[in-house]
């Protein structure tokens, strides 16, 4: 993952002005037994993305990545497109917000402001109306995996998930490639996960052509349409997927493999994309 | 639960246009074995909600309750508040529309819609300004829970889930009293499972003070924030905690039990709350 203390990745000055924040808290709770264990839970604090000084909206986040999070969020929400317009990222947790400044006009920031018509996916939120464009411009690769490689992942995926682990309460995502994870991202929100590795990709310019996309949540509408922006052919899921997040998997071409944990998965479409590699047992 | 159509609950007018839409549809899988296996998916399905013909949100649902959800969803954004000026509810799933007619003054609305500050919970969406008030004026009796009666409770709880069981990828939530389920609702969404409980006991106008809110989901922020709003003094999760969850818990006297499943818990808050009257083992 980028890490963006004071660094420069392309044109893009980043200034972080405060330092890490913890991402979990011990404390004490009771159990059945009526005696006290010590557990540790999940952070969760607003981050209010600031677009050229104008509030768009506040995150509930884990605040692992806010610099990742909050571009992404703006990329994916149709906010910010040219990565040569951006000019700079401020995080500042003293006051929970994260300033982007770009060289957009105000007047497409309103514009798309007052846009606002579709929301998703975990259920509620608005989301403004440069979510939805371009989904018809997406043309994704056709893929091959064999099954051996996604049983490999699966398992090295074990080894990430640390937070939740810890404290539960957070969903976890991952951007593959065969079996490597070459990024892994907590958050409270599962669509926050998705945004900052969005936001990572973007401005790595990394092409999602050969990527799978791993997500410890649902795959409901919202975390289809984002994964096929990123350009990334196959999503994997531990878990379960939504009507709507099957039809579109099916208009978009992208591989959708739910219930996906140690040796079991489910394709629901794009079933051509496994190469069942594995012998059967005699 | 409410069953709305063409009825009159209190001096509210519904009127439901069309007829149940289903919950689950039947897809075929590949599974690990390369074997076609039947399977069923939640729908999901967008429902714009109108508040006196101006639209405020489009919120991504299972479908079961879209009137209850309308106004569960307007009600804790704080756009309606008196039962009393409420006149209709119009659901059409034709062009997936809840429209809500009520004595408020568009100017009212307006105000409200410039609001929006915060954000949240299941991680991102525009929350608008009316989410947080009133926040201060909460005042929750201090209830006591049997641990008998919790197992009891957890165990009825299993006779739920329906559409979970069926076709998973969606939250449960349920208005609980001592050990038996008033009302339960599924979602693809978390908060919207939430916001229909809080409509339906907004339009019964039911206490809150003697009723136990049961979630499948996470406990964070917005979640707590709502149960406390429906004046319910105990939240019961199979899920885990976030931070902030917990402290607006502190803040606003809500016992907290996590984690709970069969004979499990974990009370993260409101220790006095639960009696152990099972006894210990010899």
């Amino acid at each position: 993952m980028a890490d963006p203390t004071a660094k420069t990745t392309s044109s893009v000055k980043f200034v972080k002005t405060n330092a890490e924040v913890p991402l979990t808290l011990p404390v004490t709770a009771i159990d059945e037994k009526g005696q006290q264990v010590d557990k540790f839970v999940a952070c969760e604090r607003p981050l209010t993305v600031y677009l050229n000084w104008r509030p768009i909206v506040t995150l509930m986040t884990l605040g692992a990545s806010p610099e990742s999070l909050a571009l992404g969020y703006l990329k994916n929400q149709g906010f910010i497109s040219e990565l040569d317009k951006l000019e700079s990222v401020i995080v500042d947790w003293d006051v929970n917000s994260a300033a982007i400044l770009t060289k957009e006009t105000s007047d497409d920031i309103e514009a798309k402001l007052s846009e606002k018509t579709v929301t998703s996916g975990c259920g509620q939120g608005t989301v403004y109306g440069g979510f939805l464009q371009g989904l018809d411009d997406i043309k994704l690769p056709t893929p091959s995996l064999k099954q051996t490689v996604l049983y490999s992942l699966l398992k090295n995926i074990n080894a990430y998930n640390d937070t939740y682990k810890n404290a539960g309460a957070v969903h976890g995502c991952g951007i593959c490639q065969q079996d490597q994870i070459l990024a892994f991202v907590e958050d409270v929100g599962r669509h926050n996960a998705v945004d900052t590795l969005a936001g990572d990709m973007w401005l790595e310019q990394q092409s999602g052509a050969d990527k799978i996309f791993y997500t410890t949540g649902r795959l409901t509408s919202e975390m289809v349409i984002k994964v096929a922006k990123m350009g990334i052919p196959v999503l994997l899921s531990r878990s379960g997927v939504t009507q709507m997040g099957l039809e579109l998997a099916q208009k978009l071409g992208i591989t959708l493999i739910a219930r996906a944990k140690g040796r079991h998965f489910l394709i629901y479409h794009g079933q051509d994309t496994i190469e069942f590699d594995v012998p059967a047992k005699q």
